[in-house]
């Protein structure tokens, strides 16, 4: 199945730069310190890294010493800003969705909040698993279980100042597609449980070795006090798996 | 710290006995379905069960096989229960929150619905690794950690008929103890997260190898058409874990 390419959509282009811009976005304060936090010395590593945008991680990658970094991206407008923002990366426009086209032998693949845009996650991991070296490592970020369960959206029950009281967590248990309005109408994401996550990555050789369900520091709740509310529901779940069946190295 | 023995309490202990006795009570149809399920073949295996209660499991992993099976319960009053019902077992009457003075070597460890009674599940951990063999397994059962989250106790929101529309969850985030209310008061539970449950057993030399959140099967639910709304929020959380550190064997 082809992945939804909805970063090509203009308006949801838009929307996501301005997003993105915001320095309090919880992907600055919460999703890349996450992810680079697991992430081992990347001195003389080669890189992948699946569903790249900007190419803002990859660029971090050969700052922190990688030997060489691909991106890969389905939209063409995202990888013309990160041609355009970053050099000596080797950028390709292709579905992270089936990756059997694409070679190569990586010490790390990073994902950064894409994973939960894949429909088949198994495909997903058994394909990564083959691109890795022994040893090597799968770190990804992806939106939290408890965000994309709600068949119908995610929504708060909020008490008379805005505050929220609680998430409204329904449908955790069902796997599965989900159409939701994020920016514009008509998002494609899928919903997977921990245990469907896990296991899955465990099926294909993984070992789990660490998990971060992200939620704001202090300081970042200091100046956006709303935020403390996020502690009810983790925004980004966090996983470094290592790969322990590939024969090559 | 000692653990609460609130199944010594003799209000909690007939409410916890009713309840057992219900058929249709979801450790019947999910629960232990699914530790049975994790279980490898158990011929021939020593078997340590902590918080063994009623000594059910116990007696059933004699039945499949185990060559000897201990027991471990922090209530006297579930141990007369468990030594009058069940025959060669060794039962003992101790608190899992400190197994320091507690030794063996066993194949496997299984804990059935007590872990999320213990307040230091980073020192269980470790002192059920020293009690496994290398390779052995801990599984184990507990409440599913979006059923410990809520500080204030766990609520729904329902509609006009009283179906389950979403689950009110809230500090989900907030590790730590909860004091709630079952079958009596003041019981005391320690919520902890996924993350938090997945890395504690990592960082202890365990490696995961399944995970399983429960939710009932398509036969319970044409009896208790009620039930569907668990699939809005899975009643346990249910692990396998082995052993990979520990040199003994």
């Amino acid at each position: 199945m082809t992945s939804q390419n909805i970063y090509d959509n203009p308006l949801f282009f838009d929307g996501y730069k301005k997003l993105r811009d915001n320095p309090d976005n919880a992907n600055v304060t919460e999703e890349k310190p996450a992810l680079f936090s697991l992430a081992p010395n990347l001195g003389g590593m080669s890189v992948l890294d699946l569903g790249c945008g900007y190419g803002e991680n990859c660029a971090e990658f050969m700052r922190l010493g990688a030997a060489n970094v691909t991106g890969l991206d389905i939209s063409e407008k995202m990888l013309a800003v990160a041609r355009d923002k970053t050099r000596g990366i080797n950028y390709i426009c292709a579905d992270m969705g089936d990756l059997s086209a694409f070679e190569g032998s990586y010490d790390i693949v990073f994902s950064s909040l894409a994973v939960h845009y894949i429909a088949d996650f198994s495909l997903l991991c058994s394909q990564i698993a083959g691109l890795l070296k022994n040893g090597g490592y799968f770190i990804f970020s992806q939106e939290h279980p408890l965000t994309t369960a709600p068949i119908n959206g995610i929504s708060w029950t909020k008490d008379e100042n805005g505050n929220r009281i609680h998430y409204n967590l329904s449908d955790y248990a069902k796997c599965g597609r989900r159409e939701v309005s994020w920016l514009v109408d008509g998002v494609i994401k899928h919903h997977r449980t921990f245990s469907e996550i896990t296991n899955t990555l465990i099926t294909h050789g993984f070992c789990i070795e660490r998990v971060i369900e992200t939620v704001p520091d202090k300081e970042t709740i200091k100046r956006i006090p709303y935020l403390v509310g996020d502690f009810h529901k983790p925004n980004f779940l966090v996983m470094r798996a290592r790969n322990t069946t590939n024969a090559r190295s």
